[in-house]
């Protein structure tokens, strides 16, 4: 694998684990001050501070307790300081812990409830670091039978 | 506006009549021949051949009829030749037109059915014009009461 592959690879595993200690700062990390963000619901936020502040919102809630793997499907490189990370994403989180609950412990008896997606990273190379300039995600439709 | 900018808001134009006119070669005309689609269903296409015959899936099929709208909401330039074009959708298709019924025609008597939708499009500039070499879609969550 290439020196930029690895590099970016490493990036999606920072997130991951970012994700699983529920941390939005570090979720953030590798994300470019004026990032776009498309999240699973096809909102548009704009913006580090409001990207951290929607993910510490759902680790404290909804996504409490939940655990994202993260599989690098494809890097495509446009240029060599500009690639696109296509990713799938596997999300075990808890039913019953809602929004409306945030001190509610996940775990708790709660089922899991398993979920796909496809989370997409346009990256961009500045002074030999990776950074990630916008992020977009689509949920996996379940089959129908 | 900037020259390139109304590049690219002809090609999202020129999607859209595609897709009006149901028209999947025409739909595929800016597309890179090794072009990325994700689709709203989460599924990852690889190459103009079968993204052009998915949409003449569609288009024949539960999208018969269907009209769609697009409103250009950004455009990041990553590079002068490397951009990132947020759009809004809006899609109206005929409730009853199904994938198993190919022949049925749209309109007759079925309900509207209006979908929003956030497309994205990693465009590159090659020889002066520019190419879709990546297109991811998700779906806009219908708001919760």
């Amino acid at each position: 694998m290439k020196r930029d592959e690895i590099l970016i690879q490493e990036i999606v595993k920072g997130l991951e684990t970012a994700w699983n200690a529920g941390d939005s700062a570090a979720f953030c990390a590798s994300f470019a001050a004026d990032m776009d963000f498309i999240d699973v619901l096809g909102n548009h936020h704009q913006g580090c501070p409001v990207v951290e502040r929607g993910h510490r919102r759902i680790f404290d809630t909804f996504y409490k307790g939940s655990k994202q793997q993260y599989a690098v499907e494809k890097i495509r490189f446009i240029r060599p300081e500009v690639a696109v990370a296509f990713l799938k994403a596997r999300l075990i989180s808890y039913l019953g812990v809602s929004i409306d609950e945030p001190n509610r412990d996940a775990h708790a008896g709660d089922a899991e409830r398993e979920d796909w997606a496809r989370p997409t990273l346009i990256l961009e190379k500045k002074n030999d670091r990776w950074q990630v300039v916008a992020f977009q995600n689509t949920r996996v439709a379940e089959m129908r039978a």
